[in-house]
């Protein structure tokens, strides 16, 4: 069956044997792009090959970022799990609804015990929660990844290829610059809700259905435009 | 939403980490009534109290058994998780494939090095397979409790009491005396045949679909009146 092209991205795991058995899990349903942003115990960790069995080439081939935004930079679908409500404004879905998925996409898992940072989960196009039971809704880190992974490794592709969606870097360098000139405008003049305001901003972003490489372009050259009248 | 009385059978579970990991992911879906037959390392275990972070009264409630036939006593549907093809004629379904189940059920899960043995898997009414990359079959036994509770926790239930269905200790009891009288009448005369023999028998019987207490009943008379001919 034909996969999508599908990474798996742990922000600040913590433990290597789950690693590990993050690894084992994601390759039982054929996928093996395993990206990990600042483990907590470092890298490599013997803990996370040993935990990974038949899976360890999962591990020697998974690639170490310092931030989330580097590890998501050649995605065009970002999905982010999240447990709990979240106040981003943000499409939340059900794991069992997911019938389609993107290809070049992404799914960024938090780590064991606070899960991702608002920020982070900002950076997702799309959220998903697991169903869980309320009296228990903690799920071990592999446990959820091994659900997401069955339930992706069995759903339709659709390639956007064709669409040239904007990437995630695409984007991120459009919102960096956005911030920069809305700084220098003074936009942020409470700083204490400076990051609350970035944070709607993205989202509003990161909301647009099929961004192009094109789309982001335009975005950029309505800044130019408009940097040019403020001076 | 309305949850099926599921039972979860593991059967000479290995590691108490594992046992407690199984319990956490029954328990992320509502599921709490966990069955252990033999665990290897004796019970109570601290290892899995430590493991099932929440879940801990599903461990404090576990029951424990000699036999997976006691284990399995009540039941009146019983599925067998599989990973490997297996020599049983026994359907065996996708969990993908999963939208109804009886109540009233238990799944039962192997060890964790060799799965379950076949005259064990052949008490099951029908086995699931999860759908996995061949390149890595081998699934931690949490994830696998974890997708097949995931996936139980939305199928449609079906309540078969209205029928009457023979519970899995009225047919053990039918088998047993079937064998039993088998046995004395000459039936297995290769000694060496007789556990296959035996396990293709009780496959026969546990395929008989919506089997009730009085079908049992009618067995048993069956199997008087054909002892009396032959004395």
């Amino acid at each position: 069956m034909h996969k999508p092209d599908l990474a798996i991205v742990l922000v600040r795991p913590q433990l290597g044997e789950n690693i590990g058995a993050c690894a084992r899990a994601m390759f039982n349903f054929g996928f093996d792009d395993l990206r990990i942003v600042s483990p907590r115990d470092g890298w490599p960790n013997p803990k996370a090959v040993a935990n990974a069995a038949h899976a360890d080439c999962v591990i020697e081939n998974a690639k170490i970022f310092d931030t989330v935004n580097d590890a998501l930079a050649d995605r065009e679908f970002i999905y982010a799990t999240s447990a709990r409500q979240r106040i981003l404004k943000k499409e939340v879905i059900s794991s069992k609804k997911l019938q389609v998925v993107p290809s070049r996409s992404a799914v960024i898992f938090g780590p064991e015990n606070n899960g991702l940072r608002n920020e982070e989960a900002s950076l997702a196009h799309q959220l998903i929660t697991i169903p869980v039971n309320l009296k228990c809704p903690s799920m071990n880190i592999a446990s959820s990844v091994a659900i997401i992974c069955y339930q992706l490794s069995h759903c339709q592709i659709i390639d956007k290829q064709s669409l040239e969606l904007a990437t995630h870097d695409e984007l991120s360098i459009f919102l960096e610059k956005l911030e920069h000139d809305l700084s220098e405008s003074g936009f942020f003049f409470i700083e204490t809700k400076k990051q609350m305001m970035l944070q709607n901003i993205r989202t509003i972003f990161t909301r647009i259905d099929h961004l192009s490489s094109q789309d982001v372009r335009t975005l950029h050259a309505i800044l130019r435009a408009l940097k040019k009248n403020v001076i």
